[in-house]
């Protein structure tokens, strides 16, 4: 079948606040071929990925996503590689090429499975789904004492692994970086997996990250995520040397040579990637192929709705060792609207990739409409971009 | 004195064409301040650079340009270092952010330097500038004959150094390559040195590099030029380790850790950094330094206007010996006509950076009337960019 269009909604929540939750606004792309459609989500800047996708081409590898995408073939998996190829051959020089074609790529492969009437990890080689221990993923508190009371709450929900980040983790001082750690941990009680996220607070910064190693330990920390910048392979290296906590990270990395370098030099034990960011389920995919080689522990990366957590999980999804999953618990409505099917936590915490075609996940756009986001870009005075039809 | 005005100007030639060519169009930031203006060049696609720069926020790393440069003080080199990591910490997530700092940052180089009047590359610590011998950077011919031409024009016009790149080297058979090549050498006699840019032509396969090797050492190849992705750690390693032909690379690089990443571990022996894309003069300079430590020869990359080629020979300007650079001979008239002063080679082929003030290029508004492209961008029917006047 040949696609017959791609359309981008740029969906926001009335007020977006300076806080590390991705969940505020959300770029949502339908493609439709063949009297079907599939949906992806780019966990990105909405409005520069819009533009990414119709800009005029600037040269032969600074072309618009369009040129890779619209009016191609899509019947088989190799047909969704080759749109893939294509984007990084011809918009190698476009640097927000990855972000865009993130959301494409699982749109195409949502299709591609309501075509075949599979679920996409069986398109990806994997037999079986397994279920995955789903991580209660959250900011921290401003305070501890919220803080604690967020764990309890967790607790209480049911998780069996908790995760705190962001908010003023390593901004303020180490005494009240060490009172947080202290306050997650009271709070979920010491039966529980705990991951601390830095949000890549301390930029490249070592010795920063290495004054908190010991309360790290001391509330035993099953991971520490995202101490330096993505990519500071260096940084990395020295502190997962001298430190007995293990490292995760590799959310930021939007291609596939980013996550192999992360894999090979940074020390990570724990590699997170976001189908969102990175290209698409076609190369998180590869990466956790390679994880697997390299024994690193591939978890997903998703603060967004349960779109793109479904795509975010499918990559690894038939891999048993890798047993553990991201689950963003604090999502907005706009987030939460967007997928009818939820994916819940059933006993001991554990959440199923869906087993319907495609995702799983049926877009709810009636609901979504009062998220949208009204866009218009003219160039030359012509439209070449105006938010279309939900 | 605080930053007043920050302008973006999309400028095309009436028609684009799909080569590599990218000097075709161009993305200008004109930054005003105390009752001066710097101008900088991003080597991006414009529309979604501007896009970066005005779009709403969609979280707290994924903040628009905008938020770490409006209205800041510009006082000293460390207040450009203040923008350079604002940016980073709060567009972290803004993929397209590091192309468009790219350009602010140039500009901000460029108006301090008028400011204290003085050089950029003495802001940066050089004491003196040394020439650099400009190698005339070109594209292959379609047929080995128009490569020949072109290799006898360029060394009857001095260059004392010529690469030729891209086009239809890597793509069609080897034996076409290898008659490229020998078209290029004759051309250019025995005499001269001779780069083959390659221009990611195999992405990450080492076999159709390696079928290539022996035909470029015959040729006595100075270096070959990006044969994979950027980023492409293995494939590079790998091929490094069999060739004696060395390899370049680093142009794709849109910040300092994927250029360190690409010093130790690609076995690249020149590492070749646009600063119109890699963040700007900040983030290039500090490349510089670490190749210097590393060992690896620095060299600009420009392929367009001599404000960009101004902007990136300063960071390495002070590295004597660092004796090479490129130098775009085939400019579209938008890029020639972007600079009023022309950087040109004079005895033995040899460049120097300009000794004025600032970047010492001032841009010939009048002239670039003509290739402006209208661009409006409305959210919620509020227009948040309209091209400014120049």
């Amino acid at each position: 079948m040949k696609i017959e269009s791609v359309d981008f909604f740029y969906m926001s929540m009335p007020e977006v606040l300076d806080i590390g939750d991705g969940s505020q606004d959300a770029l949502l792309v339908r493609i439709r071929a063949g009297g079907l459609e599939g949906w992806g989500e780019c966990e990105a800047s909405p409005l520069t990925s819009i533009a990414s996708y119709y800009t005029p081409m600037s040269h032969s590898a600074c072309k618009p996503l369009k040129y890779s995408v619209a009016g191609k073939q899509l019947n088989s998996v190799d047909d969704i590689y080759k749109i893939s190829l294509s984007v990084h051959e011809n918009s190698s020089d476009l640097l927000q090429a990855d972000h865009t074609l993130s959301g494409i790529d699982i749109a195409l492969w949502d299709l591609l499975g309501k075509k075949l009437e599979t679920p996409v990890y069986e398109l990806l080689g994997y037999k079986k789904a397994f279920p995955k221990l789903a991580y209660a993923s959250q900011l921290f508190g401003d305070t501890p004492e919220e803080t604690f009371e967020k764990a309890v709450k967790t607790r209480n929900a049911g998780y069996k692994a908790v995760k705190f980040g962001w908010g003023p983790f390593g901004k303020t001082s180490i005494e009240n970086d060490i009172a947080q750690l202290h306050a997650a941990r009271e709070g979920i009680g010491a039966d529980i997996y705990l991951m601390i996220d830095a949000g890549t607070v301390w930029n490249e910064n070592i010795d920063d990250a290495q004054k908190r190693l010991n309360a790290l330990k001391e509330v035993n920390t099953y991971w520490l995520e995202e101490p330096f910048f993505n990519g500071a392979l260096n940084a990395y290296k020295k502190l997962a040397d001298a430190s007995s906590v293990k490292l995760a990270g590799g959310e930021g990395c939007n291609n596939f040579m980013q996550a192999q370098a992360m894999l090979e030099y940074s020390g990570i034990q724990f590699v997170q990637i976001d189908a969102g960011r990175i290209g698409g389920i076609t190369v998180a995919k590869r990466v956790a192929d390679l994880a697997v080689q390299k024994n690193i522990t591939y978890v997903n990366h998703t603060f967004t709705s349960h779109l793109a957590l479904s795509a975010s999980l499918q990559p690894y999804a038939g891999i048993e060792k890798d047993f553990i999953c991201e689950y963003p618990v604090e999502l907005k409505s706009l987030a939460q609207e967007i997928g009818e099917e939820k994916i819940l936590p059933g006993n001991e915490g554990k959440i199923h990739v869906p087993e319907k075609a495609g995702l799983g996940i049926s877009v709810n756009t009636s609901a979504l409409k009062k998220y949208l986001v009204d866009v218009e870009i003219r160039v030359k005075n012509k439209v070449i971009y105006q938010t279309p039809e939900l």
